[in-house]
């Protein structure tokens, strides 16, 4: 089969009969990304494809730092056609990374364009793209009309007034763009003064003077009737090792007083911080019928020189190899002992951990309500083909795979929508294999409404959009 | 293929020779299971399939609180045809899930039924069913004879005073059905006052006064002899975390006199009472030549509300990511340091251990008999089509398949056998695509050599029977 | 396919044609292994395979003894027939084990014998064999003529005098033969009075006196010089767990004077002392343009029984199940914050930790040099197909294919150098399947040049040969 052909990962009739059939055509509900609200917003365009693609992309970074590309021409300040050059240069050795599948499919789904990306044919390109992006048909809104996007939520701070999200509320746009509540600064704390100013800020946000837990969780509240009006239905965190601590909420106390006041605290008060929030923060969203997504497992800034130079999310960040999974049964279990425990979507990051994790989110169903307690996609590091065919077995196979939410980008790039194309392609050519080992029936009508459920119906109704 | 159909599993034509010529007419040899010896003593008889297969198995009821279902057509009093109705609804969500081959592979070899288990065709299928069970040709003793069973070991508390298993032994039933020793509540302490009755009972069986470590071994023994005289060749342990505990002899006086005089003991405590029992269990079982089978990687009991409502053994077990290999490595050691390690059959069940434990098993062979270590097949949360084909793998590569003992259900279902179908149809299917590949010798007579061992010659053998 | 034919392990026609046409006729570079210097020097002779194949090799051991095959015939002093006997059994049982495929890939590559080694067989294998063996045309040099070797790099004490290398560079021998630097000795203690003793013998060899960890450097630095003499251009570090401890370089001073006066130390101090040496040795290797190789993840003499009667390297080490990642990243960490982190490759023993390794690799890319930081190839316990298969996938998918360095025998043995063709085979296969996929390009050129890259070219620029 030729290079990202029409059928490509697509082995069996089956499989081409259900992704060009069902699979392709459905609409694109992308639960979880980093895009910004603004730039939607104000519909912007953009100069040139290294802007798009190397404005913000650590995977591409860390790709070119591999390939022996200075720092300059990664989050530097180098010249974009040199940034782009040198990313091309990197391509050609990434034969097998989703980087290599992603660009290309990009470049063929946005532009058009059917030529491998490599060095002698990189200045075309660069030039057709860049063309073709300063054009109205290729702003924010248009390429995401390309790619049949019907609901995409963002990943907001509870001190973002949400004006953007208001703007495009308010405007004829028909795809919805809705924020999602993520708070981890209220207990992730990267250096002390920090946290100091982004009290502040919140407090202001929500009107309310914060001197204690109790005053911070009553700001915290006040935003998420803010953010809750503004249409979220939902709540993010990255959660940082441990985990968790018990009796939390009767330790947390000197804890904050020690953050607040911009005193350094140690990984263990961290812990106590993080659970005594993480368990308030979960009755309110249990309250409101929001669902918390968790994301565990990254460890993050392991190499100070970059994280001096480049700051967070420059591609210094790296699977844990940690305990996550009596933690996390804990902070559950603590919730749901209370029945306060909101929908949750759990997400691991190190694929070792998938078998484990699957069979915890099976333990905390409580028979309320289908995939009460369910397992997130394929997330960073594991989202490539192999990874999601990897998440779908697992997840078939200890829980179930009809009630699974399906894909979501994770991305910071308007361009990223076709890595659903790959997730949907991925199904369909796993549910191939299955038929054609005899394992799964072939009944049409049966596979059709499964893999509608996966592409986008079941997101829909889980976070009751 | 179609579902289910006579090759399903079976791609190659190795694989199609190796099952239907060799594999599938192998007796079975189910070394370890949950069964009810009264059952099959009393060779009762079912009222209808919801009773078979909702009665116990909390793999189903998982299944059906994550399908939403409310915890009365679970564990509850909910009628049997309601919760069969709940669990159609289910199973429809489960493709993929072992469950789902399970229940069909279970309609067509015991009840001859073709038809998918549908929400539309559940009332037909529930009434034939039911009526067939109600039948003498669908007893329990028939139920095993279907399967061509002929040995099946049970696991039994050293309490138990194994009368079901005399009845069986003196009776004219062909298929053997041994004791196994399973003394886990000798150290598994789940809560302070059971411990006290449980030594109770255990003195009133062995006829010791239980005062100590000593004499609680002694009442050990005793059970043991007679355990022996019933047939048992085999113990069985779940270890839970942390595994083992450096000079736990030397400190374990004083632990047992708090648990057995009904004081809650901590989790270090819990580990040193377990360590110093089973290494004098080890040595009484190397002395007999008994096999021990050790279950390491279990959470139990995370879900809190769960275990109230519904007990042990009900769904709220998970898998650890705990470090079992060092503990493990300490225990076979302690044992083999003094020339007293038994035979053991070693479990994980977080497959992500797989290659370690693997190597461990390794390391401890001893020279003395084929197997002495023995890494046992894919067990609970491992039992699919892939757990069993990724631990074929890794058994074959770091060890000798050969000398593998195969598969057995560790179920609690009269009608669980056809997995042992499953495995051969794994195991063929994955010597199959091993010769395709040019990596095993396309020999008839030395592949079916091999498959007649891991189907049952071996487990027999190994064991002892 | 029949059994190891042409194309085995190449079932698409892209793989046939890149193994044959490219990958078959690459030169080898076998950048770690642990062959005798002097049986090269001196080109010995051997006088059967027994003494070849089971002279040494702990995999051997391990799998005779799984077959319960008694010590005497597996390290002990059996006759070699007897031992080749024992082996031949063994090897019956073995299918799937890489030991299966090596035995006869060896038996063809270096004696064309095409039948299968069975105990029918192995008498006339035996005997032809060794009358081959005793042949100058398989003398030591001879047989690494046969398979085509460029580079070969063994593995050296920095006491090592270096003679047979000397020899070897000064003789008309057209294979390189380097040594590498191995200073595990330096902080690795297994017994008290062996660490005095090495320290004495190192003074010597350095001509320092070793009084403290600075004496200890300035003879580790003077041995450097005449490894780097010698040709030598890589280090070769085993790290022990606990691989990483905060502050050592403060601590290290009473734990060496502890350590130098043949007092036992602790598995803490024992952390202190590899940890402060790595970081200087890390500084030295930086400042010569070294590259260091770190393994990373065996436990080791885990059989105390064993260890007593047969030494360090006879099969009692096992898979670590430990926590890698964050010491690992600190450690490499602590010399990329001084800028004098060397070119690195890491391996890993559990192939669970395969992600969480591949990201920290990334991570730790500083844009310096292409493959910077590297992962090794598929080692010890993860060096079968599909553990190379595995391997290839995570390194693509998390990094770029393009750097990788390629395989390494880390041999005991002169026979073992098929295990180049099984990595290309495994590589080229492996690229056919992506492309047959629809997820490579099918552009000849392109994959020429990855397959050649991969099988020694990148090596050979990687250490700078």
């Amino acid at each position: 089969m030729s290079f990202l052909s029409d059928d490509f990962l697509l082995s069996t009739s089956v499989a081409q009969n259900l992704f060009h059939s069902c699979a392709k055509g459905r609409p694109i509900v992308d639960f979880h990304n980093h895009l910004c609200a603004r730039e939607i917003a104000e519909d912007v365009r953009f100069d040139n494809l290294a802007q798009v693609w190397l404005g913000a992309d650590h995977y591409k970074w860390r790709a070119m730092r591999s390939n022996g590309i200075d720092e300059s021409l990664c989050t530097g300040n180098g010249q974009w056609n040199d940034k782009f050059t040198a990313w091309v240069n990197t391509l050609a050795q990434a034969q097998g990374n989703p980087l290599y599948l992603w660009a290309h499919l990009e470049l063929k789904r946005y532009f058009g364009i059917e030529t491998l990306l490599t060095p002698e044919t990189a200045v075309d390109i660069y030039q057709h793209t860049s063309s073709l992006l300063q054009a109205p048909d290729f702003s924010a809104r248009n390429l995401l009309r390309k790619m049949n996007v019907s609901v995409l939520c963002t990943t907001d701070d509870p001190c973002d007034d949400l004006r953007y999200h208001t703007v495009l509320r308010e405007s004829d746009f028909e795809i919805r763009v809705l924020p999602t509540f993520r708070p981890d600064k209220a207990f992730n704390i990267t250096a002390p003064l920090l946290y100091q100013e982004w009290l502040q800020r919140l407090g202001s946000a929500a009107n309310v003077a914060i001197s204690s837990i109790d005053t911070l969780m009553e700001a915290l509240v006040h935003r998420m009737d803010a953010f809750d009006a503004a249409g979220c239905r939902c709540a993010d965190h990255s959660l940082e090792p441990p985990l968790f601590c018990d009796n939390a909420r009767d330790l947390v106390g000197p804890v904050f007083k020690k953050a607040s006041d911009g005193q350094p605290i140690d990984m263990r008060e961290r812990s106590i911080l993080q659970t005594a929030v993480l368990l308030e923060l979960g009755r309110e969203y249990h309250r409101r019928g929001w669902v918390w997504q968790l994301h565990a497992g990254a460890l993050r800034n392991v190499r100070t020189r970059l994280h001096s130079a480049a700051g967070a999310d420059a591609g210094g960040d790296i699977i844990d190899d940690a305990h996550i999974i009596r933690p996390l049964a804990s902070l559950l279990n603590a919730l749901d002992t209370v029945n306060s425990l909101p929908k949750t979507v759990l997400y691991n990051l190190n694929p070792r951990d998938n078998e484990a994790l699957m069979a915890l989110v099976g333990a905390f169903a409580d028979g309320s309500s289908p995939g009460k307690i369910s397992w997130g996609p394929a997330w960073w590091f594991m989202d490539q083909c192999s990874g999601m065919e990897r998440h779908l077995n697992t997840l078939s196979q200890l829980g179930l795979l009809g009630q699974f939410i399906g894909m979501t980008t994770d991305s910071r790039s308007l361009l990223s929508f076709p890595r659903h194309e790959l997730f949907r392609r991925v199904l369909c050519g796993w549910i191939g294999k299955q038929v054609t080992a005899g394992l799964f029936p072939d009944d049409e009508k049966m596979l059709d409404e499964l893999v509608s459920s996966l592409c986008s119906i079941n997101a829909l109704s889980y976070f009751n959009y």
